[in-house]
């Protein structure tokens, strides 16, 4: 498709955004928070709940850009990265808003906000399965297509299903992310990943760095968005603890295996504790918190070692930013630990759910991205040069 | 003028305010917020509003370092920038804190530290039009100038005038920045910034997308700093909205004009939306924000495509990181967007008066630093090497 | 010690507080924040007070992080940098929980953590001494020893001395920072850093400039972490006038002193306001806190040309970060200036207790640094290269 093509239709698409928006006007007013209304304890009206949840909220949307920095490290391929975050942040976060008050006809609040970019995130992680694969403009298609898909999760999980234990995510958010950003790589089929260097540089890996160690501190603000005042402490003790877990065991296993640390290993896997406390998060102690950060770090370390280059050969299909290893298999360490410390079987049976209804909705994707790609060469694929002016290598 | 001067007069001036601050002591327990007072609403107290004006002052401190990182993109210029960065911020607050307090009577409290940032801010963003053409200790120079002015511009707008819309800043930031800038630009008459490369790295682009993307993500801290809290989610809805719209727009504007997207272009386009939201902000729902975004988009990258080169040719100075593109001319956009939906007319009297007298008092200032300059050498413009110790091209 | 015992035993460790936890399991509800119970001011709850406090704490994680990137400038090992900071901060949060929890019998809760996250900045700053001089491993060792000793200070200063003012941690961070990193940097007597030629790029440096400026922007909410509600606003302003203080003064010395800016000298001079007012914090107004502010950045702007050659020179031993210029001295400036406008002189009874403990118990961890530190040759000292698989030069 040409850009102008792309260009209309994308205008069309908002022109009628704004046209509903005049037939039917959202009243300015109802955007108000009412005064003198409950807020969600007995200590908080419902002003003082969004506000705070406003600093929680918009720390969740600080991650989302971070989880660009934290795939930066190609030497060749920066800006792309960045690009392409962006562009799937919109094309997600209107099409899930426009779903929530369309379709579901629900009011904007910050609940509703937090959704959305729970939303966003969750793609901006998936499209680290296939980055640098597809054409740009078809980032904003995938943000589009995956809201509906991940509005449908959250409703099995939590309408269809009931008692899943699931408040930072690690089932919603991570597995999503990993096992639909798999769905599409299956479908998408391109084998040339393989055949990059993936060459860095010092600062491209600075950046990640900088990315993951941030991501680390926004985290409680994350996983206890959308918690009422009186468990906020909670979760942030529980996830803090869980991080320091796997900063610890992901370099010891790191150092174990290859006795130097690959810091495009480390880097990710000292968070692995932070993705599986998701499930847990508010139903255990700090020391427990802390075990299973500490099992998760080890996990995650040894799936980038030993898993990823096994499974990628025996599927085919290259996960570029190794998603799988951080957020799938540590994810459902989380869910399990969801079910061993409260919920039970019934988060097994989620797990499941999940990682069928995220392939197979991914793999539709998938379809639909290779049916509108066109031809890529192999010199456009994880290339800034193709993408930008003005970019050139140092 | 020689640096040991320099340090002698501005020594002096710092002791004399200090001097100031013993002759007439601000009982420290005046600092204490009481206990017992009524908040912005119903349901919050003083203490209250001032903890959560506590979080959003701090994101637009953040916010105002981040734009020295979006104007880092020279090659052999980017120490510099941070530098000029936190002079221009020290000059501007201290100088706007001691009229607030010994010329207008005012106390210090949040709203007193929020309006210094933001005329820190608009400061900042309005040395980007000139930055690099004048000496180092002008910076400082420049912020204690910019204040009187910009509080005068402020009092124009809301005491003069009546009624005027601009919770946001459009014009009070924004349009005030561009052309106070331009007035300066205009004044000082460097035609030498015409025949620098403005050679980049990757990397000091990175920052640059670093920089623009933590820019989106703190801007509903800056336009809903000073609103009551059953306002603040409103304008957080709408601000996310109007930078969705401009984050899309913005590129398929480049690709429409260039084929390929110039990163110089994209990274303060994608912002657009945001700069024109401040005026309509509370006034529109969050698809007509989106609309207005999606206009300021194409609007700002056309400006930085098309207008910018011409506007330069024809004016004979050169705006430098191109203010005029993002904060000009959208900041207009959005004046007039504040006029069609809230302000009506009274919008665009304070629309032209914030140019004329924001060039005028600009002006002037460009005239001091003209005079106080001295000589400037081609290689001193735009140069680490003439500031820094031991900085090297890699 | 082998990597694998290092792994061996952290391991055991590790499980042990698990079982520990399983033996006395915390009740998961024991964290819920309770509902009806006051706050620190009379127009706020516990939860509110606590959901602040969530927000500060997680600004001051935010600025241990950029401590990392505060000391990543030498050419040669910026990663290590990195690593080194997360596992001292996981290995002393973690120690000082225990001790916390199972010692003292506290309860977890925001102070707790916060705690907690000042203790681990503290040695984060520390390490700064002797960074790049000792094995990977050992700065987990460190960060464990390191709390005990903390606690023992904070029990010094504010249990057995009474009437001690530290609000903002001049002493309590800063100073313990400083001579607790000496005392360890004499034990460990490596003489070789000073032959390291400790090469910058442009933009290691950049990122320096980055973490200081956002350093100076959470600044506020480390020094009112504590603080109750109707002080937090105080302590913000006379936090951002005393940084704005050194962002003046540190640039005219640096002027005067060496005609060019150094900008290892600026980017951390800058922040000695900020370290000096912690102490007389909330005991002055915002005109003395700038004044505080002037004389703490040209004494720590001097303190780094002039006194730290001499220093280092007389003491044999080389303080890698300059941590004495910028926490050191103005740590002390700061306690004294507390002794000035608030405490007397308990403060410099504090001011000088905290330096010989310091010393004491930083030697003392210096000498089992040394003894386990093993052969360390010339070229695994600074080097990312004796850490890193896949690092290499541009």
């Amino acid at each position: 498709m040409k850009p102008k093509l792309v260009f209309k239709y994308l205008s069309l698409f908002f022109i009628l955004l704004c046209l509903i928006q005049t037939i039917a006007p959202a009243a300015a007013s109802s955007y108000i928070t009412p005064t003198g209304e409950e807020g969600l304890t007995q200590d908080t009206s419902m002003i003082q709940d969004e506000m705070h949840k406003f600093d929680r909220n918009m720390d969740v949307w600080f991650m989302l850009m971070l989880v660009a920095f934290l795939m930066l490290f190609i030497k060749k391929f920066e800006w792309g990265v960045c690009l392409a975050t962006l562009l799937t942040l919109a094309g997600s976060f209107i099409s899930h808003s426009a779903i929530r008050q369309f379709v579901l006809g629900q009011a904007w609040n910050q609940d509703f906000i937090i959704m959305g970019i729970f939303c966003a995130i969750t793609v901006v992680i998936a499209i680290g399965v296939f980055l640098g694969t597809i054409k740009t403009w078809q980032y904003l298609l995938v943000g589009i297509l995956f809201a509906p898909a991940w509005l449908a999760i959250e409703w099995f999980m939590f309408t269809y299903l009931e008692g899943v234990v699931d408040p930072g995510g690690s089932m919603l958010v991570h597995m999503v992310a990993a096992y639909w950003g798999w769905g599409a790589l299956i479908a998408i089929q391109e084998k040339r990943s393989f055949e990059e260097p993936f060459d860095t540089t010092t600062h491209s890996v600075s950046f990640v760095w900088l990315a993951s160690m941030l991501l680390f501190v926004l985290w409680p603000s994350f996983v206890t968005a959308l918690l009422p005042g009186d468990q906020v402490t909670w979760g942030m003790i529980t996830t803090y603890m869980a991080g320091l877990g796997s900063v610890v065991s992901a370099y010891l296993t790191c150092v174990a295996f290859e006795k130097k640390v690959n810091p495009l290993v480390y880097t990710y896997a000292l968070l692995a504790g932070m993705v599986s406390i998701g499930s847990p998060l508010i139903s255990v102690g700090p020391w427990t918190a802390l075990g299973i950060g500490l099992v998760a770090g080890i996990i995650s370390a040894t799936c980038f070692i030993k898993l990823h280059p096994w499974l990628c050969e025996k599927a085919g299909v290259f996960d570029v930013m190794g998603v799988h290893n951080l957020h799938g298999i540590p994810g459902i360490w989380g869910a399990v630990a969801g079910a061993i410390f409260a919920a039970g079987f019934v988060n097994i049976i989620s797990l499941v759910g999940v990682i069928v209804i995220s392939l197979v909705t991914g793999g539709i994707t998938g379809i639909i991205l290779k049916a509108t790609r066109g031809e890529m060469e192999q010199k456009d694929l994880f290339s800034d040069d193709s993408i930008f002016l003005g970019w050139h290598p140092d």
